[in-house]
């Protein structure tokens, strides 16, 4: 195994989006992470798009390139193995990551009289304690109210779990941060973020909160139309819709170029006595804007419009359907170095992605599937928690652990 | 300064929402980060939102604790402070972030003839080498295809930048395991990402790729339904709206229980001779499972479904507005220690976000506000640049670079 993350060992203890993506994250990046679950694997075992085996994508997605071990938590033994593999020795080892909160055995406190330097990243919903869900945060900060063709009652929440996909990538970097520090300063720590944080500082970040408390005028939905400035989608002579940036002045320019609606415009700002070339202008006039500029696309079919766009290097793209996308797009299949097309088993063929960042230094990961459900735990129990042989047939034996020996069985039979 | 990654120093030259937001979450975590900038302000200076006054809010909060140096990079001498700046020495300097793609005196291969062990990673458009915004990527990815309410013809795209969001925070995790690999082996590298592979990738994380290959039925819009398990929003009694989850076991035997919709759920099993225990039959019958719930909800105000929905641990929440959110939410103010206000020249007070990980092993960062633009350059370039005040003096004279002295000048006036 080769990544710039190489020789990092994390463990992590973990359901759903955020810090299953960051452990993967980290796993593409050439670290060693293992994963553990229950024996009857974890809340998110199962969770949706589904093959049509009934096998989980999801799963298959979130946990590619880690290592699985599978034990029964209930039972002391059971808690002690885990503990035993959170506190393993190793100057890169010792990284514990999850979103569980388990009080008692599993507490910070509790892991480090194992190793002192033990580095806990863990992610919680709010910071009263209470869980929270993509679904519950977006709500309670508006992000859906201000989402939503222009008029339409009622909030539309985003289909995309963006918080969540954020916070697994900042427990990335709280993991590396921390790790950092205990290299130049030997001490370990917890860390500790919070779902909603996350995004209240994110809308923070944005403006948004400034805005709020600032302006009397609040930001409403504005259906496709890009935020601040001009970009608009358009429905085409062919009927296929597209989006169409002008937010720098480069491309506010060669939109009205291309179009050839330079003397409308000219007229526009005449009328209104405003200037075009702000984009903050061009947003609260994007309606005048749009309206000269719809014949235009109405008039012409998308492979006639993206020639012209393409020959100016103006920023557009067509709206399609994830199908369309994965169907007809070579960035998403394996003429994109970051896919690798994988049959899996349980599941089929398709193109599966590897990490995005290029790294000069070191030759491209190609990404390996996931494990199924405690496919390593004979290893894991052999290598890293140092049992023998005897133990861990022991172990298998007295349902304390499963998966590994008996899943290979399975596999073979 | 304190923070964890106290001591790193970062370069920036950017604009716009993910690197910005990547130096200034890389300031807020204790890194000295020196954005630069044209003498006229970069691209995303006058970015909406705005305050009052017209000073971008979006400027003031993603470029938050960073320091500004402002130069004339169409003067050979300005491009020469800034190669300086990039490549100072410092054993935790030579690290260069940025989303420009400017050939020659500015590539990679260049700046490393000033430092052999420079990291530099590029946020780029895509892999073509074409530009891409958060607006373009996602429709091209269909997205907006399976956003927004059942039945509403034509895409609707979410308001969040997400996708940017996604790249900041992947730029800093690029950043921080290129200097981890430089501090193990002593080598620099160059680093690029591309804003559609990272969504492109996210995608087939989540298992969408996978769910578009392999099954002939496809995800469409579901309103503001939680994917793949139970999560609806209620309009209440009062003629608010709420948000319910009913993901997992837990939580659904929960919401049952507290609505005592028990016997219509077992009725809706029997009659479809289905098992509600199942969270993808749960998703499958969401219509018919929200028809037995709405008239418990509609029955009763926020206040009342609070309580009850408290008491039974149950995740849910309202939707706001964000002003909403600003002005009731004590998670969005000083309340939470991870807002500070901030009263700030030219904008107002509101509350300002720092870093969102709490790290134990150290205080935690108060948010420190954005540079006006240059303020920093004099101390810049005797600091990290080395020159002396004769230097300086000429620069300035010279009109090669910009703020800092003038700045000043210009508030004390």
């Amino acid at each position: 195994m080769a990544g710039i993350l190489n020789g990092l060992r994390v463990v992590e203890g973990s359901a759903f989006v955020a810090v299953p993506l960051a452990g993967m994250t980290l796993a593409q990046m050439g670290a060693d992470v293992i994963r553990f679950d229950r024996l009857e694997g974890g809340l998110d075992a199962g969770r949706w798009p589904l093959a049509p085996s009934g096998k989980s994508l999801f799963w298959a997605g979130l946990n590619k390139g880690k290592r699985s071990i599978a034990v029964n938590m209930n039972h002391p033994e059971g808690r002690d193995l885990i503990t035993r593999t959170i506190t393993a020795p190793g100057e890169e080892a010792g990284v514990f990551l999850t979103n569980l909160r388990v009080r008692g055995w599993m507490d910070y406190e509790t892991l480090r009289r194992h190793r002192e330097d033990l580095i806990m990243v863990t992610l919680l919903g709010d910071r009263h304690g209470r869980p929270q869900v993509d679904y519950t945060v977006n709500p309670a900060l508006g992000i859906p109210d201000i989402t939503g063709p222009e008029g339409h009652e009622g909030p539309v929440a985003n289909a995309l779990p963006a918080w969540d996909l954020i916070a697994g990538h900042m427990c990335v970097s709280s993991v590396l941060a921390a790790e950092r520090h205990r290299l130049r300063k030997g001490s370990g720590q917890e860390v500790t973020l919070t779902l909603k944080d996350i995004a209240a500082a994110t809308i923070g970040h944005l403006g948004m909160i400034g805005d709020a408390v600032l302006n009397k005028e609040q930001r409403t939905k504005s259906g496709n139309a890009l935020y601040g400035a001009y970009g608009q989608d358009f429905l085409c002579a062919d009927g296929r819709r597209i989006m169409v940036i002008g937010l720098t002045r480069r491309q506010w320019a060669g939109l009205v170029e291309v179009t050839g609606t330079g003397q409308e415009m000219e007229l526009l700002a005449r009328r209104t006595g405003r200037n075009l070339t702000d984009e903050g202008v061009r947003w609260q006039l994007r309606k005048e804007i749009t309206e000269i500029l719809a014949p235009w696309f109405a008039a012409r079919p998308v492979n006639v419009i993206a020639q012209t766009f393409d020959e100016a290097k103006l920023t557009w793209s067509e709206f399609r359907t994830v199908k369309e996308a994965v169907a007809c797009d070579p960035d998403l299949g394996p003429d994109n170095p970051i896919f690798t097309e994988l049959a899996q088993e349980g599941l089929g063929r398709f193109p599966v992605p590897g990490h995005v960042a290029d790294f000069s230094g070191l030759d491209r990961e190609k990404p390996r599937a996931a494990p199924s459900l405690g496919a390593n735990t004979e290893e894991i129990l052999s290598e890293v928690t140092g049992l023998d042989d005897t133990e861990i047939a022991r172990l298998f034996d007295k349902g304390i652990v499963g998966g590994g020996r008996s899943a290979r069985l399975y596999t073979a039979a």
